[in-house]
């Protein structure tokens, strides 16, 4: 409780590419994921890890769904962003910036108003409005800018100019790195209080912060790391073949949290060292585990949740028995939802030639 | 584990209404309940008891949300279906025969299944097509009679006499009655671990399986019991008028598991004797409780549940500062969920008046 971040925390150094994200990763490791968890106690949910029949059926494994679409604020990242906001509360902070495709804003805006400071995000233009509409309801204020990654971080760049901000990156704040990987610490002991020992954990990737987390959480522990991600975003798939991060040709995807069209420098830097593989998930597998999540497990998740559960699906038996899936939130736009459950939705075609 | 039941399960002897409706309850008591939850244990899920914000500052109390729609067999009916045909397996059994509005006829088609024995299930003509699709999926034969209780009861005389099988009573048969309180019991004992003592929990009436369990289930623990029914059928609430079962005149609800149009006979007596208030649910707030599960919950819940959350929801407040609200199933029509979503669907007029 109370235990500083300070190690974890240096000023940017311009090393990086985003606004605000060049807070070094290099004391990152599992016991700061450890410390976040022992702060966050009693301010997060510590949401259920689930089991459904028909999906282990599917799967050929036993899946441990962790129901992070359960969590304050609908996903996982209200996690890293109390304790980016604290952190930055703790040190004078007159408001804070985030950019994001909806959950970090969300997350990043609940947890200012926590803490009393004003918060503005950038969004793609393309956001869905339940996702615009939770941020307002936080308090938080609205920008849109573009639909890629780096419109965002324009836009990022001036208002920190205009305001005095101090800009919580998504991707690369360690605080926020730290507190995602929460979600896959809290998923391994839970199954292990079951007596269960997770062979693998399947997280989605976007910007990566879960991935990152994940990453770090289950060092020395024998779980391994998958990534899934849409075929019409591969940014990691992308960044492990060229050795890097690049900014990719993103397609059209249902999972707007997953659009990011890059990976960040440090989720790169640890999925690089510790995933095992990632997978790339077609628009029609990503629709169809959100139906499945609906109608087996009876839970609400969002596309990017569903793009790891489709990864699960899929492939899960090929990691081990047992295998963790990180259900990173349940902000899904309604009419999308909707559409989805009557079979009224087809994704685009382009996504799925893969 | 494995203890016997034989105090509870006396033959049929014709007081009651149904076809091998007749066991005693007699001695059903919250001890019945811990039994049957010791038998239970591993072989249901354990379902969380879940909390979520936005619901919380609607209602104006703190609701702990038993999650029975994550469920095996998405309803808590597979509890007292377990039981009642393991005791029935054990006694010799060809067969089990089942009248139910679905998630009863679900829960028995599984458990029979799990026993190899075969089942046949009378549900209502209008019964959802995703419940008769479990149902079959389950290995279990659908058959349809009319749309009132009164028609499904005199289908199973005739199914009982044709086939010789075993009638398994959904209301009244004392194994259904003590294994389906277990849910009840452990949402008040999740909710003590964490050291919340309830003051109400709040439950759907249908046939009245879930009141009657929970009026076991509360014995000696300080908890009022709450019922929830839709306005369009208020078969307890005109029952305790009227002080015993009557067949009500059924207007239009969505709630179908919520449609039988009459008390049982054991959950009536229970519940005059133990509940605190029966609240009536219109169709309009039905809807809004689905709706509110599902954006703000993220969980899938049938009409029934929701009738359940809708009351709590409106009146939580008066019953206490920690009320339990039993989300009873999550077996809802996908094309139903989408039009609620959507807004497409208005409730029938006529339900509306009261």
């Amino acid at each position: 409780m109370g235990i500083g971040h300070a190690r974890e925390h240096a000023p940017a150094d311009g090393r990086t590419r985003g606004p605000g994200s060049g807070e070094e990763g290099a004391h990152l490791d599992r016991a700061a994921v450890e410390r976040a968890g022992r702060r966050l106690a009693d301010r997060v949910w510590r949401t259920p890890v689930l089991r459904c029949d028909q999906l282990d059926a599917r799967s050929g494994a036993r899946l441990w769904l962790k129901a992070e679409n359960l969590q304050r604020g609908g996903s996982f990242k209200v996690r890293g962003a109390l304790l980016a906001v604290e952190h930055l509360a703790g040190s004078g902070s007159r408001g804070v910036i985030a950019q994001s495709t909806g959950n970090h804003a969300i997350a990043v805006a609940l947890a200012a108003r926590q803490h009393g400071l004003p918060a503005i995000v950038v969004l793609p233009s393309d956001a869905p409005p339940t996702k615009i509409h939770r941020i307002r309801e936080a308090g938080a204020e609205v920008m849109t800018a573009g639909t890629l990654l780096a419109d965002r971080v324009a836009a990022v760049a001036q208002l920190r100019e205009l305001h005095g901000y101090d800009v919580i990156d998504p991707y690369q704040n360690p605080h926020v790195v730290a507190g995602q990987g929460t979600a896959t610490a809290e998923l391994i002991d839970q199954a292990a209080q079951v007596g269960v020992h997770l062979d693998a954990v399947v997280v989605p990737v976007g910007g990566g912060s879960a991935i990152a987390g994940a990453c770090l959480a289950v060092e020395g522990r024998g779980v391994s790391v998958v990534g899934a991600e849409p075929q019409a975003v591969p940014a990691l798939t992308t960044a492990l073949r060229t050795q890097g991060p690049v900014t990719v040709a993103a397609g059209h995807t249902i999972a707007d949290g997953l659009r990011p069209d890059r990976i960040g420098d440090l989720p790169f830097a640890l999925a690089h060292r510790v995933v095992s593989a990632v997978v790339t998930v077609s628009e029609e597998a990503i629709a169809d585990a959100l139906r499945a999540a609906f109608l087996h497990a009876r839970l609400v998740i969002e596309p990017a949740a569903a793009t790891a559960l489709a990864a699960a699906l899929e492939h899960a038996s090929r990691y081990g028995r047992d295998v963790g899936v990180l259900l990173s939130g349940g902000n899904v736009e309604p009419s999308l939802a909707a559409s989805l459950l009557t079979g009224q939705e087809t994704p685009a075609p382009h996504t799925t030639a893969a």
